[in-house]
């Protein structure tokens, strides 16, 4: 019997979920910021939207989906990028009519790649990713990388490197495109299956190439910088000299090609550089995608965007000791002697948990010293104690974890006085 | 070509986004006061728990699943429902052998049923659920109850109808089953195809029949409160006085058996009674599954849980005409004039984001009219003009919109008025 989570995924379990909150609640902090509003599109599309959007020859869309037909024979497939989801929504809701422009959106998604799971790569993995989209000022694309920055840097992060390239316009892509044909034509048997697929389909990919990097041919190939037109050079210029005017270092890099096939113009790769960190060291991608647009059905429009790796972020933070805060800790444990008592408990919590007050009581039927231990578990700050006294008397017995300190609060004053013990609580940490 | 999200599925575009954070926060908010923490699973399992963790029986499993194979093989299915991918955690991680019991966990999660679409059903829809696994006490049943209610009242519905049904335990529901199929036996050609077969493997399920629900036998079939032994009653007794307690009103509906097999003991729903609602009023339901956990390979171990549609949330807040607030306004709009002062904007607004305040300029190569509206559209509260002029005085022009109101302020103040006005204005609002 299989009951366990399918091989590449994983559980976030309660004490790791806590920091996946805080990370996306300081994420959508820095988009509010940065004014990029939150869209959420299906976790599977029409197969064709990543055929078309991702790119036919990419290994993502040839070897890594997760397609599979519906009941009404549809062919769907499981998101495994997210750029492509949302031109499709930009499309379909026509927002190139939108009054206010560049659309800028930013996602949380899963995303999904039959991949062999190691460290930093899983079957089912989750992004930040924002698009801005109608808009070719270069002021934009370095918006977008300082955003990605921000998000790293408010975190704590501090070892990083980011990466740029311009992978130019159609033109300068063009004559790139036939330098390298020319420069690997002659060494095209010495090539891996895929390089020799891809000197014809998309030779500048060749240059990302994992199995031959080594050869001898990569190194004097063609730069695209090498290629680029006047207009190319002039934007890539711009956003150079933006990213220095807000003080964000870069390093250029010519072979920095992206896995995807429609990146033109700025593309970058953000980088881990903490040591330990691992062998995949590349936080966040992306890149301008003019010409996207208008091959998913919709008018010429320009957009630019990046995704990042959620659980990379975390093995980076780990990786730099940054601690998340994400408080473990619990206001209140209620403590009941007697039936009487447990059954009052029932309204008292009621009361104080829709009073703003979070609080929790036994459940298990534990004796009374028993009971104090599982506050003690669960890091309690305040315990009150209820047995047949304190029912007589209406009160509850109060005591302070920290000090030790207790008190007798009649009910009626017991959500007033621990809002204040729980709020003077806070001023002190 | 089908550039349109997939039928049944819908974008979230960004206004409705911003209700869905704000849903979100606010149930978050509601778990930590009751002491439960997030869980995230993946989104599809290996087919077979929800084959036993929903049951082989029920319509989910046998005509709602996107069942697929992936390229090793595997049958997967995406998440039909919330409690069997808790399950099997809980049982993966052996949860039940944690320090502090009961666990109590939640989860914000897609849910995928290959349904026909209509209001309020999609096949993709989103469910906050909870799950509270380890006791057997009967206040864990309320507090679980309480929980969503105290979701809605907070939220701000008020027209709800809270109704509990008990399925007993394992030897009454055995007595019930078998006084149920005495009943409908003598009427089996007359009850609807699936009817025939849930009289051999559920006949409890009968009850739920949308088909049959006006055959006589039905009004006469046998309650199944009439058949809890005395652990049993006692159980729902306790229950029902633990709501009284909390001031939670219900109706108690013998016929309340819920779609799903694995029930025992408490089942409850809440549905809207909100005018124009619409036909499906059910916006949670839940109940008790001791036993589920065994099923899907743990110990024996007790569990209740419940599961909420956020559409139907969304909706029933709709129908009660409850406006949630979610700000679409914007802190700062950046103005220029002249190539110079463009320049210097990029730099001026990298240094306002980061120092917290919300900022946005244009993009579009707008003329300074143009960029005046671009702020007007965007609900702006300050306009920062930069010109040659201010620039040689290293100052800008501050608009407060509202007012009318201008300053002029040097740069190097530009933050600390901008975050003293700001901070003010929310005090007036």
């Amino acid at each position: 019997m299989s009951m366990k989570a399918p091989r590449g995924t994983v559980d976030i379990l309660p004490e790791e979920a806590a920091k996946w909150q805080f990370i996306e609640n300081k994420i959508k902090d820095v988009c509010r910021r940065y004014h990029f509003n939150e869209i959420r599109t299906p976790l599977f599309e029409h197969t064709e939207v990543f055929q078309r959007g991702v790119g036919d020859s990419t290994d993502i869309v040839q070897k890594e989906m997760y397609t599979f037909e519906d009941r009404g024979g549809r062919s769907l497939t499981l998101r495994p990028e997210g750029t492509a989801s949302v031109v499709r929504s930009f499309v379909e809701h026509k927002m190139h009519g939108n009054a206010s422009q560049p659309v800028k959106l930013y996602y949380f998604a899963q995303m999904f790649r039959y991949e062999r799971p190691q460290k930093g790569r899983m079957r089912q993995l989750n992004q930040f990713g924002v698009e801005a989209m109608g808009s070719s000022d270069p002021a934009v694309d370095a918006e977008v990388i300082d955003l990605a920055m921000s998000v790293y840097r408010e975190l704590g992060l501090t070892s990083l490197k980011l990466v740029i390239n311009s992978l130019g316009d159609k033109e300068s892509r063009e004559n790139h495109r036939q330098a390298l044909i020319n420069h690997f034509t002659p060494h095209k048997d010495e090539l891996c299956s895929d390089c020799q697929t891809r000197l014809v389909q998309n030779p500048m990919r060749i240059l990302d190439c994992k199995t031959d990097r080594d050869h001898p041919a990569m190194k004097t190939a063609p730069s695209i910088l090498e290629y680029l037109n006047d207009y190319s050079i002039d934007y890539f210029d711009k956003v150079r000299t933006y990213l220095e005017l807000m003080g964000i270092d870069y390093e250029v890099d010519p072979n920095l090609v992206r896995g995807l096939d429609y990146y033109n113009h700025t593309a970058f790769e953000i980088m881990s550089e903490a040591e330990g960190f691992g062998a995949i060291t590349t936080l966040a991608g992306g890149g301008r995608y003019n010409g996207l647009i208008e091959e998913l059905g919709g008018p010429d429009t320009p957009g630019i965007g990046f995704g990042m790796g959620l659980e990379r972020l975390l093995m980076a933070l780990e990786a730099e000791d940054v601690k998340i805060p994400a408080s473990q800790d619990l206001d209140c444990f209620i403590v009941t002697v007697g039936d009487e008592a447990n059954k009052h408990s029932v309204k008292l919590i009621h009361e104080l948990r829709n009073s703003g007050i979070q609080a929790d009581r036994d459940y298990q039927g534990r004796k009374t010293k028993a009971q104090f231990k599982a506050a003690d578990r669960y890091q309690a700050k305040y315990v009150l104690v209820l047995g047949e006294n304190e029912l007589n008397q209406q009160s509850i017995n109060v005591k302070e974890m920290a000090t030790g300190n207790q008190d007798e609060v009649a009910f009626p004053q017991l959500v007033t006085y621990l809002k204040g013990k729980l709020s003077g609580g806070n001023d002190n940490e």
